[in-house]
Order: structure tokens, then sequence, then C-alpha cells
């Protein structure tokens, strides 16, 4: 058995059952393997992009890494921008990388590279596997640094020759690890500044704002009187009727500082004290008060579910109910397309038990209220702030719930740099809805050019703003890519469309013309 | 004026008068600078692929380097893999990275990543800018390492407040290098080695495989008796008829090994010793014979002309007549589409003075031969081996070039990782017919698993290798960026579609079923 079966066997032993892949001549022997061994599904992706923002989609929703197959250094250069966003999503990842045979580097052939130096900035586990005999061991040791809690990305690269000597055969794989016990200090601190009266935040992310976490945290806050939030970005948020709602700290510099004005105790829950996306001239990068104080209840490497149950203890809340949502469902809009119509409409239409994948940016930042009282969801959003995870995403949830439906809400701009992930959502007869605002320009950026104080802007300036002139035509190229489309110019419209995707299986794109 | 004022203003004062940007809130100031500066034309790639191959393809065609602006990390790594290929091609290149203000950094925000980490492996030159007042000078500096002889690649990192402090103004920038002269020792030997009598082989590339480089090459074939080959990979190639013909070492081992056999001498005019692309199992990295001995003439940083001219000199070849190309237009073919056939049209149809983006990978690798005594034209070929350059480089030899036509041959699967250059086309009128090769799989990978010896391949190792599934439809995805395009399966269309396409001014897509 060669090095790369090897692997390949280690893998599926070790529970990695999908490797989304864009192999390369360095990754033949790893293609080959998988005829050999039963349990891996291989998901062809186009752009390497779509490799690595599926595989953070899939371990969203399966808590388990998926592997990703990446042709050289410029193979993983590709996957980069995602595999930051699933490394600020604490997503565990094994990224097998092939590369020359350890013999042939010497000669810098032209795909030569200096693969570790790219991995490094976003990978917390790094290794160039030397020879076949050992690949199998290297291979179980980057699930176990994937598995780790919360999850890693595990980056290992595999010279040619160290796929195709001859390989141990399958290592086996230690189990997950499991998250590190809260301090019991920590417990006792923020169960004494919630008793204290003054102004307090409890700030969630990670597995926090999951239901389980949202319950325990909705009984403190019920209990306490302190106020829930979430981080700006989250991994995965479970929300809808019946659950404890949170919302989050907006994007938006000045908003953020009015919603956290006034704050004397932020009880940080897997969260960091909240900082802006960016800096602008003139305006803080700390979003709390100067006077707030941060109290770490756990750290993100901490058991963040142990943690609220200690917390809730502590302050005697076991027994307090938790606030659900218990509104009515959201009715969907009619009239002119706007933001706030199409939040109410895809509140109203999104189906039980759905994933949202949300890309939206400018367009959906307001979403987040009108679905509150939707049927319960998991709300997927970018982590890491590079923009063209939304289509990949959406994709690598699909594949980890083929029974759930997918909706991706996806900015046009954002969408355009992984919309190779289309083709893939049609060739796996992917259940994912695309909701795919057309405004036709970086309108995120137009705010920004004011905000960061750089004046009124010229024809050149918003030339670079522009995705106008050619308009892209959505619905084209979603066929062109294999998904059926359709365009609407108003909310009945949407609510036709997106009624009939959502009840349809497979990937269907809505354009919707802002 | 601000940091990113003074910024611009230097990069035009340096002759750095394009632009090839996908902006964020970070480079806003940049941006706004646009409108206060005269001389710097801004072209908007929807994908940073696209903005750095196409610096790539504009370095090759002025031999002067063009700014990039990326953002942040992120931004950069989705532009590496063509800085990779571009550093291959020794084309300078100037990128502006964006990065959040200095203060802002140690708050790790999202978008927060090790920028310098990531630009390092594929930059001769990184600097972080730290300030405004230094930024024009940092600049200065950038434009300089990007112009030397040959070209590289300066990665400037700018901070957001590095951007908006007040700046220095603009800095002059020195005179771009002049390649170093050559070592009188290597021409006396190279003409001692020619004079021997034992099989010689010249093996150009750079500035030699140029029209004037090429003439001189083919006075000391013709007077010596030494043959002359071109690196298998070149980033500009001048050829046609009227001139010295050059042949390239193949890509297939087997097949490179059989031309240059029996060779005892390589004489390396700023090229290598030949070594495969890949190494294969049971096949040599080194492709000369044991016994060839190499003999380098002049180093890539050296002026090879001289040293061109120089050992013509020392070989009295200066009087000698090149042999160039007089052979009549090849003719177009008919009937069925082959290989074969389209690179008989392509010779017998190519425009006069047209630039030839090749990334046709297995389909156009025998269209060297053919197109030898087409109409004089400059050829570009991907020197890095990273696919998805060709549809960028078209668009920026295009920007370089407005006067001439640029054919690009194009693969569908290294196509489909740039495709937005399409919509960059398209935007700006670009004057680029591209032939897009639709033989729906990664064609090349199927010769590859059996070279490497990775057996008889099953169904999942196919599927990996397979575009079908859903067959992508080219014409209706050039048509939704922008792109007019048409579909021919005959010669006979093909020859009416590609001609009509050249004799027409702007952007068309014409998709050859394979």
């Amino acid at each position: 058995m060669n090095g790369a079966e090897s692997l390949v066997r280690t893998l599926v032993g070790g529970g990695v059952n999908v490797c989304f892949a864009n192999p390369g001549t360095s990754e033949m022997h790893f293609v080959a393997a998988l005829d050999r061994v039963d349990g891996m599904r291989c998901v062809l992706g186009l752009f390497e992009g779509v490799v690595t923002g599926a595989a953070d989609g899939y371990y969203r929703m399966t808590d388990n890494p998926a592997a990703t197959l990446l042709h050289l250094g410029p193979g993983l250069a590709n996957g980069l921008a995602n595999i930051h966003n699933a490394n600020k999503a604490a997503s565990g990842m094994v990224n097998i990388v092939g590369d020359h045979a350890t013999y042939h580097r010497q000669y810098d052939a032209p795909l030569t590279s200096d693969i570790e130096g790219l991995a490094r900035p976003s990978s917390h586990w790094v290794k160039t596997s030397p020879n076949a005999m050992g690949i199998a061991a290297d291979g179980a040791a980057a699930i176990a640094a994937a598995r780790m809690a919360p999850g890693r990305i595990a980056t290992l690269i595999l010279p040619a020759d160290t796929a195709w000597n001859e390989g141990s055969g399958a290592v086996s794989v230690a189990p997950a690890a499991k998250p590190a016990p809260p301090a019991p200090d920590a417990v006792t601190e923020a169960a004494r500044v919630l008793r204290s009266g003054e102004p307090t935040l409890l700030l969630l992310t990670g597995r926090a704002v999951r239901a389980d976490g949202l319950e325990l945290a909705g009984k403190i806050a019920a209990k306490t009187g302190a106020r829930l939030i979430a981080q700006g970005s989250n991994a995965r948020t479970q929300r809808g009727r019946g659950r404890v709602s949170v919302e989050r700290i907006p994007y938006v510099v000045d908003q953020a500082l009015k919603v956290l004005a006034g704050l004397k105790h932020v009880i940080l829950v897997g969260a960091k004290m909240p900082v802006a996306f960016f800096a602008y001239p003139d305006k803080p990068s700390l979003l709390t008060p100067p006077d707030c104080q941060g109290h770490t209840l756990a750290r993100p490497e901490e058991d963040l579910i142990a943690a609220l149950e200690m917390l809730c203890e502590e302050v005697g809340a076991r027994g307090t109910p938790a606030p659900v949502v218990n509104d009515p469902l959201p009715t969907q809009a009619i009239g002119a397309i706007t933001p706030e119509a199409l939040g109410a409409s895809v509140g109203a239409l999104l189906p039980d038990n759905a994933i949202v994948a949300d890309e939206a940016v400018t367009t959906g930042r307001g979403f987040f209220a009108p679905t509150k009282s939707a049927n319960p969801h998991d709300w997927l959003s970018n982590m890491g702030g590079s923009i063209g995870l939304g289509p990949p995403l959406a994709a690598g949830a699909a594949v980890a719930c083929p029974d759930r439906k997918v909706v991706a809400l996806q900015a046009d701009g954002s969408a355009m740099y992984t919309v190779q992930a289309l083709w893939t959502q049609a060739r796996e007869g992917l259940d994912v809805t695309t909701v795919l605002f057309s405004n036709r320009c970086y309108q995120i950026l137009r705010g920004e050019l004011a905000n960061v104080g750089a004046g009124n802007p010229g024809r050149k300036a918003l030339d670079m703003l522009d995705l106008g002139n050619p308009d892209i035509d959505w619905v084209g190229l979603a066929k062109s890519l294999g998904v059926p489309a359709a365009r609407v110019t108003d909310m009945d419209g949407f609510n036709r469309q997106f009624a009939a995707a959502v009840a349809t299986p497979g990937p269907f794109l809505v354009e919707v013309a802002m």
C-alpha cells in the first residue's frame, strides 16, 4: 500500500469522510487511492476557494473536519482567503497540499514555491511529510490538530514520492479533543459582576450561540438583568421561533458605540472585547466605553456550555425560564424591493430547520431582526471578512446536511470571487437556494469612502466601486454553470420564486434586482 | 497632501501609469486620490487573480511594471497564484496591499493577517510602510525594485493611517535598472564550445527570444552548426514569418529526452539547465544526457542581447545571414475539429502583429509548429504553471497594446479559475478574441494519472478530472459577463467565427467543442 493510500485510509479511519478537491499531477496518487478505499466522498471544485470555503461550511454543520486536496503552492494560495475565514471561524480543516517529489524540489521547476511559508499565516499546524512510511502518522497528527477544541487549520504537505512510495498502511487517530474545563474562579468572578447590579453584558460566540448555550445564557440574563449580545459575526447561530434570541454587535461603528454605551462590564463567553471591523479616523478601535471592564468567563478553547451551566448554577438561574421567541411568523412583504421587504419575506418563507449562509453584506445588514421569529434555523456568517465565502459555504453546509435546505443570502460583488461554487452545487445536486442581491456595485465601499474621510468621490473612484458596465446577467451566469435561475423585480415575484425554490430540491438562484 | 496621494503621484511620476485594482475599505484613500492625480488608468477586476495576471501581461508587453491594488491579506492571497506566475516570468509588478491602520492591528479584527508572510514567497521586495511621511519614498523603492533587470515582484503594504495622514508629496524614482553586462570569459568559453564541433545547443529564454535575440542566435547557429531551442515556456517569444524560428523543449518528459539526446553541451542564454515540469517515478528530473555539460553565456539578470552580440562577433557570425521563416502562410483546415486542424487555422488567420496569450494546455501543445509561418506575432506562455493565467494575461496585454489584437488560446479547465477576467475585458472594451477549447475535462490529468504510475483510474478518480455533469455553457457564461460569444462544432464554423472575431474590435469568445 503506497503512501497516498495509507493517508486516505487514515483519513477515513479517523472520521474524515469528505474531501473537497481540486487536484493536479502531484495529487494523482491520492486521487487514484480514492477508488481503492471506501467511505470517502470526494467533491470537485473548479477553483480552490470553493474547496476551502466548502470545508468551512461542512465543519460548521458537523463539528468534524473535512479534508481538502490542493495542488502545490498556487493551489493552496487560491484557497487561502477562505482558509483565513475558516481560521477566524475556528473551523477544523485538514488541507492536503501536493508538492513535487522531494528530490525534484532542488531543480526549481515552474510550480516550485515555499508552500510552508504560504500555509503558516492561517494554519495552526503545518508539516511537509518527508517520506511514505511516515505519511499516515503525519495524517493522523493533522486530523488530531484539526479536531482540537475549537477546530484548527492543519496543512499537510504531501510530496509526490511520499504519495507513491510504499507506505505504512493506516494509522489510527486519537479521539477528538474535548474543550478544556472552565476555570471555577472565572465563573465566581462573572457571578460577582452579575450580582453587582452594574450594567453588564454577556458577549457570546462559538458554541455559546447554539440553542443550548443561548438557553443557558437566556436564563442567566433573565435572572440577573444582564443583557445578551453576540459577536458581530458568529460561525453558527441557532435561532428562530422557540429559541432564545440574541442580537449582534452592529458593523457600523457609530451604531455599535450606541449599543454598547453605558456598559460597565462585559462577560466574555468565548468572545473577545469588541473591536471595530476597520479603523476610521476619529473613531475608536475599541467599541466598549473606556471605563467598561472585560471579564473572561471562558476562552474559546474552553467548554463554553459547561461554563454557562456553572454560571447558571452560581447565580441561581437553573429554574428560571429562558425567554424564547414565540412571536408569530413574519409576514411576506409586497410591493417594491427593499432590504426591509426582503428581510420580512425571507423570514416568512424560510423553511423549518433551514441553514442560512449569509454573505448578503449591505443588503442583508438588517435581516437578523425580521428573521428572529422565522422557523428555527442555523445562521452562518463570514467570520474573517474576506468576501467570496458565501457560495462555497452554502455548498459545504449542503454536503454536510443533505436533509436540510440551505438558503444562501448572497451579495453580487462577493459572489463573483467564488462563482465557480454554483457548478459544484449543480454537479452534486446540492439543496441550495441562492438569493442573489444584484445591486451592481460594491455598495459597502460607497459608505466606507465617506467613513474614512476620503472626501467626495469623483468618476475614477466611483468606477472602482461599480459592478455595472456591463451588468452581470446572474440568471445567464447561473444557468451556464448548471443552476436554474430566475430574476425578480418586485416582492411579489420574489415571494413566488423564493417559495418555489425552497419547496423544490436542488440548487436554484433567484436574482433580486436591487 | 495625504500619504495615499503622495504614493499615487510617486507612481505616476515613476512611470507606473496603470493600476489593476480590486480595492476595499483600507484602500479607499488610494482610490480617492486617483481623482486628484492625472495620468493613472485604473482597471477594475472582480477577483484579485484577474488583477495580478493582468499586471503580468502588461509588463510582458511594455517592459514596465503596472501597479496592483489589493485588499489586505486575503486580497493578496487571491492574487498570489498569478503573482507566482509573474515571478517565474520575471515580470515586474508593484503590489499595493492595504492593511489596517497601524494602531488597529493589535486588536486582531477579522481581516487581520500576516500580510508580509503571505507576500514573501513570491516577492523580491516586501515592506510595510509605517507612516505617511515615508510612503512616497517606500513607493519609489518599490518601483525601483520592480524595474530591476529582469523585472521583480515588489509588494508594498499600506496601512490605512499611512494612507490618510499627511504625507511628503511625490518622491522621484530612480531610472529603471539596466541589465548587468555579460562576463567576457563566459563569451569566450561559449565560443570555444561552439568551435569544438561537439553537439551543442543554445538554450534561450527572456529577452533572447524576442526578434533581435533570435536573429543573433540564428546567425550563431548558422555559422557554427549549433542547434537553437527555447525553454518550455517563455514570457514573450517573437515569431512568425520573417523571423528566426525556435522550437521549445517539450512538456512530455519522453519527448524532451528525445529532443535533447546526444547533446554534449548546452549554452544557457538566460536559461537554466532543463528540468521536468513534474517528477515521475523512473524518469529523470534533469532532461539533458548525463554527460552533457551546461555553460552559462548569460544569467537572467545580465544583458542577453549584448551577450549574443559578443558571441556573434567572437564566432565570426556577424555577416552570416540568419535563417528566417519565409514559408507561405498556413492553410485553414476544414472538417472535424482536432488540435492539428485548430493549429492550422489559427496559424492561417492570425492577424499581423497579434499577441497570443497561450493557456491552451493539452489542446494547444502542438500549436507552435503550425503557427511558425503565421503573420508575425508575440507568443506569451504561462511560466509558473499555475493555471488561470490566460484570461487576465490577455486582458493585461490588451491594456498595454490597444492597437494590437490579442488572441487568447484558452483551455476550459484553466479558464474557470479566473473567468471574471471576461467582465474586465468587456468593461474596458479590450480587443481580445478568446478561443475557448471546451473538452470538458482536465485532459492533462488523464495523461498524468498514467504517467505517475497511478494505475487504471476508477469512477471516483475519473470524476475528479471531469468538467462535465453539468457541461459548462461557455457562450452563456461569456454573455452573462458582457462578452459576445459563439459556439462552433466544426472547422468551417471555427474559421468563420474566428476570422470575424479577429476582424472586429472588442472582446469575443469562440467556444470550440472538442
